[in-house]
């Protein structure tokens, strides 16, 4: 079943990945977490933009933060990208056509 | 082989991703090419606000137009959706573990 997302929870996703730190930071997340200074000091911007960013990333439901003493933890929450994931899977042609070569290869070879 | 766009192009495709009127073109445009005014009619706002929408999504590569006499038709250009399903292809969860499985499959039954 397709579990449809509300609309500004997609327009959030997609506009947290319409920014290349941010889709940096994601790519970064996925080999676990980091600490907001580690993950800043790889773009050139002071930690003031760099923080703007990871709150976009926050608001839309990505990236997950804890205090640890004086250190700030991030964490990506991968599940929050389905609803543009889905989009995607619906609508873009090169995903259409993978899972219908999927589906083909099921059918001929069951 | 991946093909690496340029991130501008992403952030371009993502940007144009993240607003659901622009979403909606897209879908609606899959079944064919539609008039500017048909496209404008389904949607709540003035028409100068919905030719903005259409500009955004020209700039994105996704939507190409041409008039013909007095009226401006408009066409999906899917192609243009590639380097942003190519991120969601690499990044995503949900999709990654689909082609995982598919490949699961691949290898179990040849």
């Amino acid at each position: 079943m397709v579990e449809f997302a509300a609309a500004a929870d997609v327009d959030a996703v997609f506009h947290a990945l319409a920014d290349r730190t941010r889709r940096d930071v994601v790519e970064k997340l996925r080999g676990g977490e980091a600490s907001v200074s580690a993950l800043a000091g790889q773009h050139p911007m002071s930690l003031a933009a760099f923080v703007k960013h990871l709150a976009v990333l926050e608001s839309a439901g990505l990236v997950l933060s804890t205090k640890k003493g004086r250190t700030r933890w991030c964490r990506l929450a991968p599940a929050a990208l389905r609803p543009a994931e889905e989009w995607m899977r619906v609508h873009g042609e090169l995903w259409s056509g993978r899972l219908d070569a999927l589906e083909r290869h099921l059918e001929e070879h069951p």
